[in-house]
């Protein structure tokens, strides 16, 4: 321990808050042009911002690197979390860390955190303890601003909507033309399908009524009723994570669909001629972010849609610069492998044409004790006493929901190893249960102590890993998309969440009916809305819930990412802040400028 | 001629559009390494923003040179515009050009432009011809993202506002305090000041009403009406303009108000806990931008508030960066001397402490003809045939408009120099007129080519404001901030725009009535809103209007910013999005991300 210590000279987690280990590690930490050198990147291929970071010019790597063989490509996912989130992130960082302890050049990709979580509930999405990327405060807040300009990018169309109806409300067919050679679009004011953006939880913006007052209505645009999603849930952030390169994203750019005309035909971002400007705006956030591990390795960080309400995935594009640069690169995705890596392996994939090499499903003894009966911990609460007590009987019953989600790794064709994240208060007993039951089921297991050790406490799962990515593999889809829309979600809702089969509500019944008519479904993949906290679409029901049904309450087409998203339960794109929110504790150092209380 | 094409390398402007000539030039800029370097930055002090941008870490350099005496300090600014602005960016950057034509170490400080002009009506505020800065996409759009963590930090605040009044609504005291540690703030939901900010012309979200729906309206946040205006004009701007250093800023954005109590009294950001949150939002912000002119001379831009609707300067820190940095910094006010200039006078230098050397006031001979009875030209309509015609009678008649502006310079105890921006349409005999007129009253005057030449077209300018450097300066603040607000207010109607007097509303009456009566209001400065189109506040009257009154409608107080906001004429905080809108033009190639059409 004590060596362990001096070696990485950080501090201990045991004994600091996690905000104090990173910024105690940033005073000694590489600059962005050793990591990026160290990686392999040309000074060109680095454009840094500030000292410890920056952004890769993905364009001139991937062609400087086109003939090279990739790198093994390791997706990080979990079981069905608990409120208090499961340290996928961690473990992430902490596998990278292991992997380059085994002297394997190694890279990660994350997801930029929303300002939503951050200024609501959680501070970081950077790991914790000794398994971190830093800098942490500026990757915490804005970032690079790729958040930002797709925020922007996405209200920019709004603005062209809104400012189009209402003008084509003002003037008759001849003024219009003559103002600006414009035909009317004829839009249906009741099927205006998009809505705002901003980057918080905020619920007073989720239903709101716009455009009104002005002289005689005319000035203030057109009245009706809109919405704000947080802009994480942005059709555009989707699109980042799911372009192959800029061309590509150009054209999805122009396939969004704002609203319908009154002849019920779709309206598109290229119809209201906002498309360009729209991808002039996200221009730079193309380019994937650097940061590093608190050992020094490269993270790659970019895009940042959520996994219950959106795609859940880090970029495409991030995964092809990691892969060509590194032996070993790790992607996550988001929440549990229902939602996580269902996307990862039949969206993301599909998609970039890219095939994991082995998927690590991660779990902790506290989430086990949940979903074997322990009461369900809450974020700012104290953790049940339940939970520093062995209980193996709960371990053991909560091993169902890891086995299943093992067994969603196992049906897309890849090795999984299961990483037991280690808490200081987990008894060996506990541990052996696990190992016994995941073995049993034909899974690698591995104890990792990364949070606490950071890289030396990961060289387990590295072995695992390494050892896994040498199966074979059969990486195949669940489905293919050439299948109808319920087909589709049926295959989902019972080969992954385990429910008996769907029902639909009388509006996404109809949505569905359309798509499944329309020839062009095909090109369409499918993004389901559930919540993550549960393998059902109701939150509250843990472990592995049997006899139930998912309901599609509704429908949404995505035209420009390219599919069809049904929302199960009722989970909304719009999050609330609570009434103890984590600003309050956020400060600045007026001296230094040191931000406080992020964590 | 060709000589200097030679000499520049650059493109001619008469056969070149403003984005071609910039992006010719691109191809041959200097890194920003050595743009920092030549300025006299170390190493450490320039935070580069990819190769071609950085920021200034303003805190170490002002240590660093804490005891070497400031450049000469040169404000720019104009008559009153017309709708197609009158070349003040590209004289403040062909001023520099010029200065260092001449041997002198010279600077420029200007605002980051909004995406909301940028996108509606004019593509770029970064000059034109051969006086522009560059890299110019990256400038116009979003650049090094201060203004997005301007409207994070300020859209924040109205997350905790909105729902705070949620949670104060559904609970009672003893549960709030519960949940939260909270006291009931009691907010008083008809006297909420604050609306939500985007950076878009967008007068559909110009008055909304918010917080509907939800699971008996307790979800959703409190049912209310709001506002949103553009980012540009939030008071969070107003105060990375006005703050000397972090620590200012810090403390003045806990004095924000959100709104008042039942009992009347102000509610602010610091009550509501998320005044150390908004900090952490804009603490990359507070560090000042750098780029180049074309002639490869350091522009500092940092903050970006309009001068009719808020006040209209780059910030305090750039100058002072600036001045520390260069023999010659040249900082540019918005709009006319009767707001932007007025403002840098008595609000600006009052926070800094810093007095002017000179001031320049651009004038074009279009702008002179339109203020001596030639049609007013409109933006993306062809200029009238008149502007192509000598006509020295209304050019001597239009320079009433420019005397004026050239008298309110001479007020305020510093030298001014005209500038006329020529045009290759005008006439010798028209620029005569106004060298005959302008020196008979005293002013120095110079004719200047900078937009056809650079630097060498902005010679006969940049010995004009050398030799009006060495005049005896004696700067004088228009009122002191003991005066009573209405005499405030009186002064700068009848001194600066020429008014016979003030009328207020009943409203606005009642506002400054309390103003006058709070013995904290000497510490308030005063910040007028009001058309830039005119002297007056009625946009349509050019020339020097008299026999008019000035009609104060509302009054705002920015208790962070530290002035009230007396509110004249029609002019709204959110501007709108045309029927011709310029993001119609804009693209990006695909395979070079270059981006099209901006200008």
């Amino acid at each position: 321990m004590a060596s362990v210590e001096t070696e990485h000279k950080t501090l201990d987690p045991k004994n600091h808050a996690d905000w104090e280990v990173a910024q105690d590690a940033e005073k000694r930490m590489k600059t962005i042009y050793a990591i990026a050198d160290e990686m392999g990147l040309t000074e060109k291929e680095l454009l840094p911002y500030g000292h410890y970071m920056g952004k890769i010019d993905y364009r001139a790597v991937l062609k400087r690197l086109e003939n090279k063989p990739n790198g093994k490509y390791i997706n990080v996912t979990a079981i069905t979390p608990t409120p208090l989130g499961e340290g996928k992130s961690t473990t992430t960082i902490g596998l990278v860390q292991g992997l380059g302890k085994r002297g394997k050049k190694s890279s990660a990709a994350i997801r930029q955190p929303s300002g939503g979580p951050t200024m609501g509930v959680k501070g970081s999405a950077a790991g914790g303890g000794r398994s971190q990327c830093i800098p942490l405060t500026p990757f915490s807040l804005g970032f690079t601003g790729d958040i930002n300009s797709i925020m922007n990018a996405h209200n920019l169309a709004m603005v062209a909507l809104t400012s189009r109806m209402q003008h084509e409300r003002n003037y008759d067919d001849e003024k219009l033309e003559k103002l600006s050679g414009m035909k009317r679009l004829d839009i249906d004011s009741t099927r205006v399908e998009m809505g705002w953006v901003i980057d918080f939880c905020c619920q007073a913006l989720r239903n709101v009524i716009i455009g009104i007052d002005g002289v005689n209505g005319q000035r203030d645009g057109y009245m009706m009723r809109s919405k704000f999603d947080i802009a994480v849930s942005s059709e555009v952030m989707a699109i980042l994570a799911v372009a192959k390169d800029l061309r590509d994203l150009r054209e999805r750019m122009s396939k969004i669909i704002l609203a319908y005309d009154k002849k019920g035909n779709p309206l598109t971002t290229k119809d209201f001629e906002v498309d360009g400007a729209m991808t002039a705006w996200i221009v730079e956030a193309v380019n994937p972010n650097l940061i590093q591990t608190l050992e020094g390795q490269p993270v790659i960080v970019h895009a940042g849609p959520f996994a219950n309400i959106a795609i859940g995935q880090s970029s495409i594009i991030a995964d092809q610069v990691g892969l060509k640069l590194s032996e070993y690169h790790v992607t996550e995705s988001g929440f549990g492998a229902d939602i996580g890596y269902e996307k990862f392996w039949n969206l993301k994939c599909h998609y970039s044409g890219l095939k994991p090499d082995a998927a690590v499903v991660v779990a902790t003894i506290r989430a086990l004790k949940c979903h074997g009966g322990a009461p369900v911990p809450a974020p700012g609460k104290p953790l049940p006493e339940e939970y520093n007590t062995e209980n193996v009987e709960w371990v053991a019953k909560g091993c169902d929901n890891l086995l299943h989600h093992v067994n969603i790794v196992k049906k897309s064709g890849v090795s999984p190893v299961v990483c037991i994240n280690a808490f200081v208060t987990d008894t060996d007993a506990e541990i052996a249960k696990v190992r016994e039951l995941c073995e049993a089921a034909g899974a690698r297991v591995a104890v990792s102590r990364h949070w606490e050790l950071g890289g030396e406490g990961a060289l387990e799962l590295a072995d695992a890993v390494i050892a896994a990515c040498e199966d074979e593999t059969e990486f195949t889809p669940l489905y293919t998309w050439d299948m109808p829309a319920r087909e589709r979600i049926e295959r989902v809702a019972t080969e992954v969440y385990g429910a008996d089969g769907v029902d639909y509500s009388v509006e996404a019944l109809r949505k569905l009916k359309a798509i499944e008519a329309d020839p062009k479904a095909s090109e369409l993949g499918m993004c389901m809305v559930k919540s993550h906290l549960s393998l059902s679409d109701i939150p509250t029901k843990k472990g592995v819930p049997t006899g139930w049904r998912l309901t599609i309450r509704d429908v949404l087409v995505f035209g420009g990412a390219g599919f069809f998203v049904p929302v199960a339960g009722a989970i909304s794109l719009m999050p609330g802040t609570g009434s103890n929110p984590s600003f309050r504790r956020i400060d600045v150092d007026p001296d230094t400028g040191q931000v406080k209380g992020l964590f």
